[in-house]
C-alpha cells in the first residue's frame, strides 16, 4: 500500500541509506561567516552579525521589528511574559502542538486552556473557538473570564501546524472582538503567508524557531517578531538583562533574562538568509512531488486558499490509527524515519487538569498523521 | 596617582587604542572545528562536539557530570528548577553578585534572602552567614525557617567573584549542618580551586558559564556540574524539553526546557578547552604584573590561602568610592575600559522588599571597587 510512497522518497533521496526526517542545508556562506566572526572577536551577545540577522528577518516577514533570542521556546517564553501573561492568567491554546507552546505558559505560571482544532489547517478552529468563548466565557467588567476556572483570558495562541497557516484572519477578528492578545507560535512557519502577509505578523506579537531541524537554522534560535515599537524595546531590553548604562555605571531595573542569540549563531543566520528563498522553493517542489502520490482514504496536508505554506514537514492523514501504525512501521523497516504528529498535550499528566473545551477533533486526529521526510539535504529533485 | 597603574595596562596592550575589559582570544581551532560542525550537518542540539564539551567540562573540573545549556543564566535557572526550588521557597544568597545569580531565584518564584559578604574574598562570609542562621532562623521540624518571612530555606548560593573562591569548605560545612543543599554560582570561576578541587564542585549542583566575556567562551554557554546521578539524569532531561522516545513515538513526561547547548558552540568550546591551560597562565602572569603596582590605601583582590584563583577578572579596593570615580573617570579617558564592581541586588527596586541580613560590607565595598582590562587578546607579557 505504500510502496509507491516509499520508492518516492528513496528516489528523492538516492544517497542514503538512512533517510532522516529533516537535516539542515549548510552549503553557502555558512563557514564563512563563521570564520568572520571569528575573525571579529564578537561572537557572544554583541555584534554585528545578531543586528543584521534581526534587521534581515523583520525585513523578510515585514515585521516592524524582530528581536534575536536563543531559540524558539525562550521567544515564547519572553513573548508571555513582556505581555504580563503569568500566574492568574488564561491562555487559550491548541492541544496538537509542539510541547514548547504549552510549556511557555506553563512556566510563566499561567494556565492554558486547551481548544479543538480544525482538520484543513490542523490549526485552532476558529468557529468552535468563538462559540467557546460565547458559551463557556463572560465579561467580568472589561475582562473575559472563562467560567469553570474563573480565570481571565489574556491570549489566545494559536500554532501553524507544520508551516501551513491556522484560519489567521478569523482568530485575528476572534482576538480582536473580545480585546484578547493574539500570539503566533510561527515558529515551523518561516516563508509561510496568508495572501501576502507573513505568518506572525497577525497578533500582538508571533515567534519563530531557528532550530536545527526547520527551514532555516542558527544551531539554536529564534525571534519575536512585533510591529509594536515599545513592546520591541521592552523584549530587547528583557533578553539583554535588562541593563541599563551610563558612563561606566551600569545596573539593571527590573529582573530579565539572558536570552540574546549568539553572534556566533546569527553569522550562521544570515548565510542561511541569502538561500532562504531557493529552500523555500524547493520546498514547495518537494510537497508537489508528494501530492502526486494517492494512498487511499488518506489526503495529504496541503496550503488552504488564499494561504501560502513553505511546507517545512509534510503530512499525510491517513484513514485510521492501525494504517498510521503501518505506515510508521514499513517506513522505519525501510530506513525512512518518519514521525507521528505530536500526542496531544491535554494527555500529559502536568496539563490534564488544566481547563479543555471538547477536543475530538484533536483525538481524533492525533493518532492519525504522519510526517514525511523534507529536508533539503541530499534531495534530488527530478523533471523540473 | 594612577599613571603607573594606566602605563602597565598601555604596555600590557600596546597595540589597542581602546583598552576593553575582556576580550576573548579565539586564536586556537575555533575555525577548524565550526567548519567540521557545518560539515556534520550536527549544529543543533545533537552531535559529537557537545556530547566532547561535557565530558572533558567535567574531566576538567573533577566533577562526575557536567550538563552543557545555553548560558550560565539557564544554568542556575535550571539548577535551581531541578531541585525544586520554587515559590514558597528562599535562597541565602549574596547581594554583590551579577544579577543573574538572583534573577534565577526569581525567575523560579522563589525567594532571595540577602546575606553579607567578606571584604578578602567577596564571597558570602561564613561566619556571619551561621550567625545569621543561629540568630535569625529556627527549624520547624526538619525545615530550617527564616523567622521573619516564615520562609523555609532550601539552599545557600555563593558566588566565586571575580573567579576568586568564596570560603567555600566552610559554606559547605554550614550547608551540611543545616540540610540546605550548596548551589555554587562558579561562573566566573573556571580552573579556580580549593586546594585541589574546582569550584563548583563542593555543593550539590553548582554552574560554570562560557559567556563572551569569561575565560573560556562559546558565544553563549554554560555547565551544570554535579557528582550526583540521578540529578544529572535529571538536569539532562529537563534541558531537553524532557523527551521521551520509544520506536516511532515521542512523548514528554513532564514540562521541560529547551536549554541544551547547540553543537556549534560546543565546537568553539572544544577549541577552547584546547587552549584553558594556557589562557589560566597567562592571566596568573597578567594578575602578578597588576600586583606590583602599589597604590596607596588600596588592595587587590588576592587569592586567599589554600585557594588558588583564575583571576578572570582583577579587581583592585579603592579606600573611598572618590577615588574609585576617580580612577574609572581618568581610566576612561586614557581608553581604558574599566568596570567598578555590580550594583549590590538588594537596591534594585524589585529585590528591595526580600528579606536581608546586616549588609554592611557589602554596601561599604559596593562602590570602592574596579576591574581592570584582563583579556588575553593583544595582551603582551614581557620578562617572563
Amino acid at each position: 500500500m505504500f510502496d509507491e510512497l516509499f520508492d518516492l522518497v528513496q528516489n528523492l533521496y538516492p544517497d542514503k541509506s538512512t533517510i532522516p526526517l529533516h537535516e539542515p542545508l549548510l552549503e553557502g556562506n555558512e563557514k564563512k561567516y563563521l570564520n568572520e566572526c571569528i575573525d571579529s572577536g564578537f561572537v557572544s551577545s554583541v555584534g554585528e552579525f545578531v543586528n543584521r540577522f534581526e534587521k534581515e528577518v523583520a525585513q523578510f516577514t515585514g515585521s516592524n521589528h524582530a528581536i534575536a533570542v536563543v531559540n524558539g521556546t525562550q521567544a515564547l517564553h519572553l513573548a508571555l511574559y513582556t505581555l504580563g501573561i503569568g500566574p492568574g492568567k488564561a491562555v487559550l491554546a491548541p492541544s496538537l502542538t509542539f510541547v514548547a507552546t504549552i510549556n511557555s505558559i506553563y512556566h510563566n505560571g499561567a494556565s492554558p486552556i486547551f481548544l479543538d482544532i480544525e482538520e484543513e489547517t490542523l490549526g485552532i478552529c476558529p468557529d468552535k473557538a468563538r462559540t467557546f468563548i460565547e458559551n463557556k466565557c463572560f465579561f467580568d467588567g472589561n475582562e473575559l473570564k472563562h467560567i469553570d476556572s474563573g480565570l481571565p483570558i489574556a491570549a489566545i495562541m494559536p500554532t501553524h501546524v507544520f508551516g501551513h497557516a491556522s484560519r489567521i484572519k478569523e482568530l485575528s477578528k476572534l482576538a480582536e472582538d473580545y480585546s484578547l492578545h493574539l500570539i503566533e507560535d510561527a515558529a515551523e512557519a518561516i516563508g509561510s503567508r496568508s495572501n501576502l502577509k507573513h505568518l506572525g505578523t497577525f497578533g500582538t506579537l508571533g515567534i519563530l524557531s531557528f532550530n536545527g531541524n526547520k527551514t532555516l537554522t542558527t544551531g539554536g534560535g529564534g525571534v519575536v517578531l512585533t510591529d509594536h515599537n515599545s513592546i520591541a524595546q521592552q523584549l530587547k531590553h528583557l533578553s539583554t538583562t535588562a541593563r541599563i548604562t551610563s558612563g561606566y555605571e551600569l545596573e539593571h531595573d527590573v529582573p530579565g533574562f539572558n536570552y540574546r542569540m549568539p553572534n556566533l549563531n546569527a553569522a550562521m543566520g544570515i548565510a542561511q538568509l541569502e538561500n532562504l528563498p531557493n529552500f523555500l522553493s524547493k520546498k514547495r517542489s518537494l510537497a508537489s512531488h508528494y501530492h502526486k502520490i494517492e494512498i487511499p482514504n488518506s489526503k495529504w496536508l496541503k496550503e488552504q486558499n488564499s494561504y501560502h505554506s513553505n511546507y517545512w514537514l509534510n503530512a499525510i492523514q491517513l484513514d485510521s490509527s492501525k494504517l498510521r501504525n503501518d505506515l510508521l512501521t514499513n517506513a522505519l523497516r525501510k530506513g525512512i524515519l518518519c514521525r507521528p504528529i505530536w500526542k496531544p498535550i491535554h494527555t500529559m499528566a502536568a496539563y490534564s487538569k488544566f481547563p479543555k473545551d471538547d477536543l475530538s477533533v484533536t483525538e481524533k486526529l492525533s493518532n492519525r498523521i504522519v510526517c514525511l521526510p523534507s529536508g533539503l539535504k541530499g534531495l534530488k529533485l527530478k523533471n523540473q
